[in-house]
């Protein structure tokens, strides 16, 4: 693609659906790469609230905000700019998204976030493309589920598994402790369809004695009648069990356990059960085994833990975001920025570059040999994997009051110059 | 008292009840003290999984642990020494208890926990005496609840406080960054009869678009209408709402709400609620009020997390360990250490005794005036005294795969010297 113009154009930078530790230093590393290229870069408008912040012609100027909160935007989870889970799929809305970049001059469109993000990125670029509106659109990895193909790993994975891990380590020193009474823990973390934040808490079991003791994935099914066995043996073996369960699991049959109704117990009804499959798995234990069995759910909180990310993950996050806007300067569009582990041991991390299209069509799963052969742990392998992404602790700026400083921006928004959008 | 022999006495330490991220702390600091003293103190044993430790007579000697995983007590979350939950109630119970410390010379008792076990180490002070068998008894107060007698404050709540405000400060982050679809944010925290650590959390609410928006603590009953009410309001205000809800929080009518049946919604044949009162007030709102309600429910993480721990909490666990053995040699018994906060700006806290008896029979729940006018958010009273609790972080020992390396004792037993115990 040939530069639009001899006048700078325009760029805009957007974050996309379920926040992380990390997306934040992604649009840092952009923004501030951007800025230092006043010839290719005019004005950097953040939309508020990611795709729809475009939709809704509500723009801020990045220009306007605080240096230092732009600087702080590296140690600061979650997404500054805002996000939202709007999915773009009428004609009408891409033309929309193509008429507002028109109407501000956009010439540069930078999009953080998983594989549905990168499917609209692709057809805005194929759509600008069409109308001869020459533009740059460019991807950049996010998400903590690490699904996303074509990258050998996506950033704000490396720090939800450290925080993750590092907590299921203290979860177990805590049912260690008292296994007399709380005898098995029941931890669910995030995934859906992967299982590699479940299966990365397996960092923590540096030998048997330690937690987590079982690992259930999507990838693997398992029947409640070997997840009781399981965790029999376990507490044979050592008296406790810490179990980490990914939300999505399935039983044998291919049901999300967290939907099964009245498989057991009290409900005879079929009411499908509330609270998630950490409540179901620890609710079945108590009964068919018959010891308590604790529950955690850290929630929207393992993926907002700047307090413990992953410094490696924020650097590979910046590098992300910043070399998505030197290959837009270069006049590359329609592609994401991947990262290409060069080599482990000393880990060394580049990025690449992959077609829009490719990362839309693709998921990445746990490959079967990074867990161990019972399919309840991990694997030296992936250990190996795993190990670099999670090193170096970010110094999180604190205040007096004991607690973290993270930074909020004005997002003053600019003049409107599109009619009202209507979905 | 008068010091028991002119030959050193052995002592024994026990950690009772909940782990919380420094009781070990407490116990490296008595541990280390007696180290000092050998005219006054023999061996120095731990019993195994607390008071169940002393009475199946599973007692380890600290002097064959590593020293080196002595001093890493003080970095370690949860109970090293193991901890139970099992109350001593029958005569024959107490009886077994000074059996065993008398077949073991023991001359010292350091029972860290809360005010069940000061009652336990009071009535084995007082048994011990009616015997005629010269020892003393200590407390050392623990409970991240907060809820003890006669001291400013309990090792452990700081470090809880810490953990909690912070992450609620980023679930805060993550809400305003999806406020889009996901409104409300539900976080759970223990507490069952005090609001203490609820209440806590608001130290991250800084102004008023900062989390936590409501905070719903047991000293204060709130009708659901009510709760629908201030979210209600919440929303229209800001868009979104983070709610900080204490597990013993009751209804108008005095009712647990985790455990008030179908007061709402589906299940019309009056079932119990599972999974606490997060699931319910979140399941609560969402019926009502019709946004979807996250829920993140820390559970045991938040009295194990020690990776962001308060290290003035550290400190001030280990003081309380330490001077409990310098008044035991020095012939106190019946008492617990306690922290008396002598002046705030510059915080300065130094211990104080208080008799067992008294700490056993007494309870803290949080001053009314601690929160403000509403009840659903904190005063500047509470803020003042909260601060300087929370103050400094914990320097975990980091291992080479980026995750915290901490210690587990050896705890080998020692020769049994009594008969089997008979429950």
């Amino acid at each position: 693609m040939s530069k639009p113009t001899s006048v700078p154009g325009n760029a805009v930078f957007a974050q996309s659906g379920g926040p992380t530790a990390v997306i934040n230093s992604s649009m840092a590393g952009a923004v501030l790469e951007a800025m230092k290229h006043k010839k290719s870069f005019g004005k950097l408008f953040g939309a508020k609230n990611g795709i729809l912040g475009v939709l809704q012609e509500e723009l801020f100027d990045f220009g306007k905000e605080d240096p230092k909160a732009l600087k702080g935007l590296t140690r600061t989870p979650a997404a500054a700019a805002g996000s939202c889970r709007y999915k773009v799929k009428t004609d009408a809305d891409y033309s929309r998204i193509v008429d507002v970049f028109k109407a501000h001059n956009i010439r540069y469109f930078f999009y953080a976030g998983g594989n549905d993000s990168m499917d609209t990125a692709d057809k805005v670029a194929r759509l600008a493309k069409d109308s001869n509106y020459d533009m740059s659109v460019m991807g950049i990895p996010k998400t903590i589920d690490n699904d996303l193909a074509c990258t050998d790993h996506c950033p704000g994975y490396g720090s939800v598994v450290k925080y993750n891990a590092t907590q299921v380590m203290e979860a177990g020193k805590d049912t260690e402790a008292l296994y007399t009474t709380d005898t098995v823990t029941v931890q669910e973390v995030m995934g859906r369809n992967a299982g590699w934040i479940a299966a990365g808490c397996g960092l923590a079991a540096r030998d048997g004695e330690d937690a987590p003791h079982l690992i259930y994935i999507p990838e693997i099914s398992y029947s409640l009648n070997q997840m009781a066995e399981h965790v029999r043996a376990c507490l044979k073996r050592i008296g406790r069990a810490v179990i980490v369960v990914c939300e999505g699991c399935k039983n044998e049959k291919g049901e999300y356990l967290s939907e099964v109704g009245g498989a057991f117990g009290a409900d005879a009804f079929g009411h499908k059960q509330l609270g998630g499959v950490g409540e179901f798995l620890a609710n079945f234990i108590e009964k068919e085994i018959g010891v308590k069995a604790r529950r955690n759910k850290a929630g929207t909180l393992q993926r907002a833990g700047m307090h413990w990310a992953s410094q490696t993950d924020v650097d590979e996050a910046y590098m992300s975001g910043r070399d998505a806007v030197k290959h837009a300067k270069a006049g590359v569009t329609g592609h994401m920025v991947t990262l290409v582990r060069k080599s482990n041991k000393p880990y060394t991390c580049v990025t690449g570059l992959a077609k829009l299209s490719d990362v839309a069509n693709g998921e990445s799963l746990l490959p079967r040999d990074f867990m161990n052969e019972e399919g309840t742990g991990i694997s030296k392998k992936f250990r190996q994997y795993l190990t670099p992404l999670v090193q170096g602790q970010v110094k999180v700026k604190m205040g007096d009051d004991g607690l973290p400083m993270y930074v909020r921006l004005k997002r003053k928004l600019v003049t409107k110059k599109c009619g009202e959008w209507t979905k």
